[in-house]
């Protein structure tokens, strides 16, 4: 596995992975994976992960797809997204695949399909599509 | 301020809601109204609100909105849900304001408004439309 | 009703319009509205008005929307847009209201709102908030 | 290329269909193709497709690969739908390529891929997702 340390240090400073226990585990030429457990402190009324835990790891890993593409003189941010949601987030692990659909000048256009690990395999529960925008630092 | 006991006990048992500091401020007929600080945890790269809050507390707000049209024996969850990013999220507190946009035996079309609260006042952060679900208790 | 010459001269290029028999009725700062009647060549496999249709006068209303507040060497187009459907598209005609909801330099975050107006008045049947962008001529 | 006769005979009824010069062309389990032309009467105002023709044949696009997946007493309409403009719709032939990604009782959840057709090959010009519910007859 690899990982882009400019990746990881952007990664890093978002303490919202942080708070979820979200942990970047590769990063490629437009694709990013992030992984994050379904904590105690992140669920939804039934006991499932809420939404928004499956919406955070989807938006950074379809975020962090698109600055895999982008100049180290940029950041990037999300937008406009969408989830739609296929499962209830219920297992061992979160997942969330992100890449970059069209790079472009202005414009990014990323997905994300993030899966929920069990014993029994890897479900679909989610899947996102969104614009991201690069911005100067 | 008027708060429905149904909702509030629901909304308790959403954990995620705690771990970000979100609370249950006003629920109405077809509206919910959810604040949010922006607390050291939950924020992005940059220091701002993560897109995931922001999203977290509209999708509850959302949802609860939904929720407050149905019948005791049932529960909500998100079958979609896009969010449209106006502004950093910036400021003392976010205020989420959820509505039913159209209710529905099968289908419950909502929107989130975001806000950010400032000494300046309120400044729109993000809008969210959505699609919820009745579940059958 | 008060109709910009620049946005009606842009509008009778949409030949699209035209085929659908839709008009445009009323431009203001940020808003406009288009009609379109229900041709019987513009129905879905029951013969309601397809979703093609809403969406297409709905788009257009939301991207006129953002025109009438962009300078005079400027075009815009829709980088997306998402619809939320409500009602079946069946009446007399229907009516988009486009309408800015952020304008930006870089990306102006939009919405129409499509209802069917028939004897009994007018059905809110679509909602959609979308994203365009500015392009130099 | 294989093509169910139900969903051709429900395709020849969407008058919107024939208006665009759309073909029915492959249906699949779950998958369905159709391609348009982009007529002379379906462009925005700088001449190319508009974006509602390549809404309309994603759309369509969609709804039909969730009725091959339905019974024989049912038929789908579109709950709600985002689209991405990835490049200009300019070409010989507009593809829609609509396909099943979530099967299910009360919600499929859907998306289509629109390429344009050149001499030069295919260009990716939209994805969209959406969310289709069946309907009894």
């Amino acid at each position: 596995m690899d990982i882009s340390p400019r990746i990881q240090s952007s990664f890093d400073r978002q303490s919202l992975m942080q708070t979820l226990g979200a942990r970047l585990v590769e990063t490629g030429d437009g694709t990013v994976t992030i992984t994050a457990p379904i904590l105690p402190t992140a669920t939804q009324q039934q006991g499932f992960g809420h939404a928004g835990l499956t919406f955070s790891i989807g938006d950074s890993a379809a975020g962090y797809a698109a600055l895999t593409m982008m100049s180290e003189h940029q950041e990037v941010v999300t937008a406009e997204i969408k989830i739609n949601l296929l499962a209830p987030a219920m297992g061992d692990l979160l997942i969330a695949y992100g890449r970059v659909i069209k790079p472009g000048r202005r414009l990014i256009v990323v997905s994300s399909d993030v899966y929920a690990k069990t014993d029994a395999g890897e479900r679909h529960i989610a899947c996102l599509i969104g614009t991201m925008i690069p911005v100067d630092l």
